[in-house]
């Protein structure tokens, strides 16, 4: 059957959650176990409350709701995204996942819709991994990837683990989490690409996820004097770093049209004017739907730093910190969403996703499968973030529909 | 006449100050105008009342004692140097140089070696610069090249200002720092290079000072997703930097073997693995002994930030803070100390500073000149600075016996 939810409530809601950690430029700025996390999870679970539905918090925090179906043991459909942002990050990225869920379960409760199999909604905890390194943390944790130790002790730049951040806000929970059985996942995302704007589609229907991975690398240079160190004397850790990502530069080309590298984080120490830099820290993000292609990228690089070291006398260590390979979501998930996107007459497009989701997780221990809707000029991750809300209730139409009949099955 | 200061005195004040903000590694942390800056500063107060000079502090904190002369009345000889070190700096650099003043005065006192002028010793305020970007706040204040009110205002990365830090240590006086007449001044300080210990000298005449200029850039481009933005849609403010400093790394040896360009500093913002860069804050500091040399280097980092950001997409932004000429510092003082090494058998060097001091702002308003000791390795702005006990003695002799010359003319 289609499903039709309530564009007002999904509207107002989202204006409501994205007060909490808003920033005046009308982005949102809600780090992943901060307070204004805090006080959308607490939002989220009185939300679900008020629906009547059964509600827990698992060890790393993730939080779930669970609308019992006609055969309450059966494994549920589980929908859900994560409320967490980037630093000064958009209002759509996760947040809209998450509260697309909740309209699909408050949509099935105010219709009276019995479905087969209980329908769950979930926020999982870090999934931006901007706070702490361990992107995906929730779900990662979930399909069994990261053991609950691991995920726990990751650290923030100020030393604080999960676990300890969870405690503070209240919800390091008491359930297991672990994989358990589920029919199917399902999570709706912007696309934080141009192809849906491009292509005139209202949503996205993701055949997949790039693989991808995340290197730290470390220089070591001699720090000295910037007035007295002749420049052939030097031993300058940002001059390395320099040479080495302008090389870097164009490895991408060589490799495919859509493979990426980015470096986000740059950090020098001592940081002063008059002083040589002695170190350099710096990131690598690696991404191509060819698997090959993504080591190929990770051996030039280290290759690459390697060789600007050597030349200015300076040394380098190269730690690949997180590794993907590519993500093939389930054929029957992308067939429930593409078939209610054409009963729904919504324009959609298939496309494999550039960006790392929880469904690429929950896809290793469940039939998993997203539907993206359009990021306006294809920006994501600032604060001008934007997505048109007949977009927006197009897609939890398609969302709430292929949840609806995968409950039934 | 030959002056001979005391070597152990020197050596355990020397010993005593370095605790005050020294690092389990052997260095010193003492930024200007903090905790450990006020505890030297109190020592050092107290070090002057108990040889009973006169004792008194400007408005820019600046921290002088004066011995009288015969003729109280005259121009003093002043002798100092700075008490403030880099972030994780040596014990050596601007220490060792009022410790030295401080000595002179101190032997001058027990020996009842009377002088026909005043010597006054001083403590100025922020030489380094680290802290407040402001470098030789105090001494440039005194010779009237900045304001008080400027000085005063000047904002650490924190937005505290030098007239609130002063304020916070009780050193904010209320003697005016203004220019006065003064016969000479001189200061101790090591070379922060490796010419004397190359050319086997235990003391260096310094002739003059490089020209010098501090530049300040910032590039805007855009943040956006790392994995779903391809190469070709990037205005990456960290590509463009990246591209501007490789091609900056050229143009010192394009203009003389001297001229040096140093990036100390370099920030990037928002500074998250997964997003593209939206801004690069950056320095650059230019030296030469030619000031056409430096004003082209200028030209040219300009000019190369603009072309990169061109090709990016981004924009950019350089103001020059700081920037000041070549000195030459004065002929009666250099031969003043050529004449105390010779007579005191002590191996000396005739060479150009490349690190600016405060000699170089007192130069501005009275005859001035300095002495170097030599810095093992050419190391300096790090823990591992280092100047052989032997070379101290020699350098400090030769400091006395000018400034007692000085004094009696």
């Amino acid at each position: 059957m289609d499903v039709e939810i309530d564009e007002d409530r999904l509207r107002s809601r989202f204006e409501a959650y994205s007060a909490i950690g808003g920033t005046d430029a009308g982005g949102l700025h809600r780090p992943a176990l901060g307070d204004a996390d805090r006080t959308a999870r607490d939002r989220f679970v009185a939300d679900l409350e008020a629906l009547g539905v059964e509600t827990w918090v698992d060890e790393l925090g993730n939080v779930f709701g669970r609308r019992p179906g006609t055969e309450p043991e059966l494994p549920p459909v589980l929908v859900g995204s994560h409320l967490d942002s980037q630093p000064n990050g958009g209002r759509y990225d996760g947040q809209l996942g998450v509260l697309a869920a909740l309209e699909t379960l408050e949509t099935f409760e105010r219709d009276g819709l019995e479905t087969r199999r209980p329908v769950e909604v979930v926020n999982w905890t870090n999934e931006e991994g901007a706070r702490f390194d361990l992107a995906c943390t929730g779900s990662g944790t979930f399909a069994g990837v990261h053991s609950t130790d691991e995920a726990l002790g990751r650290a923030d730049r100020d030393g604080t683990t999960i676990g300890e951040a969870l405690e503070r806000i209240g919800y390091d929970g008491d359930v297991p989490c672990e994989p358990r059985d589920l029919h199917a996942y399902l999570e709706l995302h912007i696309e934080q690409g141009p192809r849906l704007e491009t292509a005139g589609a209202s949503v996205g229907i993701v055949s997949g996820v790039v693989g991808m991975a995340w290197l730290e690398g470390t220089i070591a240079g001699e720090a000295d004097h910037a007035g007295t160190t002749p420049m052939y004397a030097r031993r300058d850790a940002l001059a390395t770093a320099t040479a080495a990502l302008e090389a870097i530069r164009s490895i991408p080309s060589r490799l495919s049209s859509e493979t990426v590298i980015t470096t986000g984080r740059l950090t020098v120490e001592p940081g002063s004017i008059n002083v040589i830099p002695s170190g350099v820290d710096l990131t690598f993000d690696v991404r191509s739907a060819d698997d090959d292609a993504v080591e190929t990228a990770i051996r030039r690089i280290e290759s690459e730093l390697r060789t600007a070291a050597e030349r200015e006398g300076t040394s380098v260590e190269v730690e690949t910190r997180f590794e993907k390979p590519a993500t093939a979501f389930s054929a029957e998930v992308r067939t429930a969403l593409a078939a209610a996107a054409e009963d729904l007459d919504v324009p959609a497009e298939t496309l494999v996703s550039g960006a790392g989701h929880d469904a690429m997780y929950v896809n290793e221990i469940a039939p998993a499968g997203m539907v993206f809707v359009p990021s306006v000029d294809g920006v994501s991750h600032t604060e001008a973030e934007f997505t048109d809300w007949a977009d927006v209730v197009a897609g939890t139409n398609v969302l709430a529909t292929a949840t609806s009949r995968l409950a039934a099955e």
